[in-house]
């Protein structure tokens, strides 16, 4: 059995999560070979749950926040087959969390933390580096990281540029003489949602601006802004002329760090999943379990939208196993997720409580809830068995 | 499949709860043969849902309530092949309901419109009457159902006694001689919880008194008052000399509803579902069916004892049928029914949400559980056909 969950959100990490769900099943199934996958996204937690899950370590450094205040982030350097390999989480030194809620303006957020935290990845002796994206707080394009190692970013007037989106409408040149040398011997890889593209329609500025606090005016500003900010980049960064570094798949990554790491160091942007379970052999386990448990959250309408109970879905059907996943909450159109490859779904919630409650008890509430599962798929496996020799009514009218 | 829930309470009807089961259920399994039997212990509810089961009729009357004010209550006429039986159900006429905050006194309260619910069926000419106890608001030994029924009860005066059980203690004879004639015709049943008798230190005066309103001193009071009343009907009742009638199984159903009829005009205490299922063979339906779903609004440490999905699993374990119950709260203990043969618990909440908001959407959580219950199941019927041809580790471990 292959138990791979995301975290929940402000409550339990993957891995609490996937050990919680795993002692449920253990109180059914005492002896049940159980591999358990922490999944994350990029996202809030990815660093230390990959630290974890490796059996690496993790690196605390002081680092500019998004608001130009110093922020404490942490770095993960995983451990096992993944040594050598560093793991950023831009939410960690960017996120919008560390976005106070009256200074929420994406047009003057910086990554410039990023950077930072790649530069101790480097410190550390990193031959690979992860970044992980989601749940940022910025849109300045990667500028600022960029900036934090090494690029000079200037306007007209030669003057380096401020922080923040809105001064990409000024970018005039990038000169990336002085990035830190080490980059050269270092392969990056940025974990993106490929939906997200830099600029226009479908814009990170768009599509995520109004939620990192920006007004109707802003957007179009920001999304202006970071169309001079593309130009610049193809121009004058390292990938081919070809690469389209506006509108391509990744490039809107966290408001636009995808598009500001690969023109400005060359890294590379990946579907998200792949860059974060890149650590494990994923369709390995798949193939050995019979059974592949997930869990999330929430599972509403935005699941099959690239989370995690998606992708653990879609890598189980392509071998044929049956999925189920856990929910805190089962929200609107959560029945679509059958389309996707979850064959059911499972609420937690046992009774009418509150969230703060179901937040405060949601171990407890994950493991009875799988103790729950396990006993009912028990009464149709035997079911499944006596169908075998005879045929019951429940199984011959399954359509 | 056989679909045998209790009703949820201040919400759905058994047998709303069946169809909210059913609809769910053929959403995974179109073709699905799905017998209904909504389940009913005898309380609030019965009467309506066993008129609705047999597609017999509802008659309404006007009759003496708890606290002596007019109340309307319906009594049950039964059809199809339960024609000629009526239901008489006690919470109509005497229920706890019925009785005002501010009036709550089970030295006080009276089951006079019991009585007259049974003389209503004999107007309408049942051969059978079935008395439903549960949720009672009285403890008057049955006295004011006798009286209502022409039974005279009176004191060392020769004088009627009041209403209530504290009148019991000035009781010093019974004269049944003016008993309204058509009872001798007409047998019946009174649908009781076997562990409910009527004095000493598990009577009903002490286990119920107090939920009633009753205060440590009137518990008493109450108790010596019901004592003096079994004794009186044992020596001048229609049982024979034998029968215990103040501590014998079933007396202290409904506040002594059960030993005053018993006593006072023969009829027989039996334990509930026997009578409330009189009128189905369930037993029949459970050999057909491959799978039993049973539900009730909650399932908690009171569950085992002889609630609705505990005597419908005790039935179905008979027959070595697997047993999942559906529940809107899975309280304390809920474990518990594991050991009287309730496979598996599934709850009905979808997400953190108030009582209120769970009661007001019942039939669609119902429903929307009892599909994601079916998918989880078909999950395990899938591994248990794998399972008999090659065995996998999720079934190699089951201890």
């Amino acid at each position: 059995m292959l138990v791979a969950p995301s975290g929940f959100k402000e409550s339990l990490s993957a891995e609490q999560v996937a050990d919680a769900i795993a002692s449920g099943v253990r109180r059914v199934l005492p002896g049940a070979v159980i591999d358990r996958v922490p999944v994350v996204d990029g996202g809030e937690g990815s660093a230390r749950t990959l630290a974890a899950a490796t059996g690496g370590r993790l690196v605390e450094r002081t680092v500019t926040g998004p608001v130009g205040l110093p922020v404490t982030a942490v770095l993960a350097l995983l451990g096992g087959d993944a040594k050598g390999t560093a793991v950023v989480e831009m939410a960690e030194a960017a996120g919008l969390r560390l976005v106070p809620q009256d200074l929420r303006d994406p047009g003057a957020t910086t990554t410039r933390g990023v950077g930072e935290l790649i530069r101790a990845a480097l410190d550390e002796g990193a031959k690979r580096i992860l970044v992980g994206c989601g749940d940022s707080g910025t849109c300045d394009g990667g500028a600022g990281a960029l900036q934090a190692l090494g690029a000079r970013i200037t306007d007209s007037s030669g003057a380096e540029i401020g922080d923040g989106g809105n001064s990409l409408a000024d970018v005039t040149a990038l000169d990336l003489s002085g990035l830190d040398g080490r980059l050269a011997g270092v392969d990056v890889f940025v974990a993106c949602n490929p939906h997200n593209v830099l600029t226009g329609p479908r814009g990170v500025a768009r599509v995520f601006g109004p939620q990192k606090g920006a007004t109707p005016e802003q957007v179009e500003t920001l999304d202006a802004a970071l169309e001079c900010w593309a130009g610049v980049l193809s121009r004058d960064g390292v990938q081919p002329k070809s690469y389209d570094l506006a509108t391509g798949s990744c490039t809107g990554a966290s408001g636009g760090l995808g598009a500001g790491l690969a023109g400005g160091i060359g890294a590379r942007l990946m579907p998200r999943f792949e860059v974060m379970l890149d650590h494990v052999d994923l369709d390995a386990l798949v193939r050995q379990a019979d059974l592949v448990i997930t869990a999330e959250g929430s599972i509403d309408e935005q699941t099959p939208h690239g989370k995690v109970p998606a992708e653990v879905a879609r890598r189980a059907k392509e071998q044929g196993k049956p999925v189920f996943a856990l929910a805190g909450t089962i929200g609107r159109h959560a029945r679509d997720v059958h389309d996707i490859g979850i064959d059911a779904i499972v609420s937690i919630v046992p009774l009418p409580l509150t969230l703060e409650e179901s937040i405060a008890r949601s171990p407890q509430l994950l493991t009875d809830a799988a103790e729950r599962s396990m006993r009912l798929m028990m009464i149709g496996c035997q079911l499944g068995q006596v169908e075998r020799s005879e045929p019951v009514p429940l199984l011959r009218s399954v359509s």
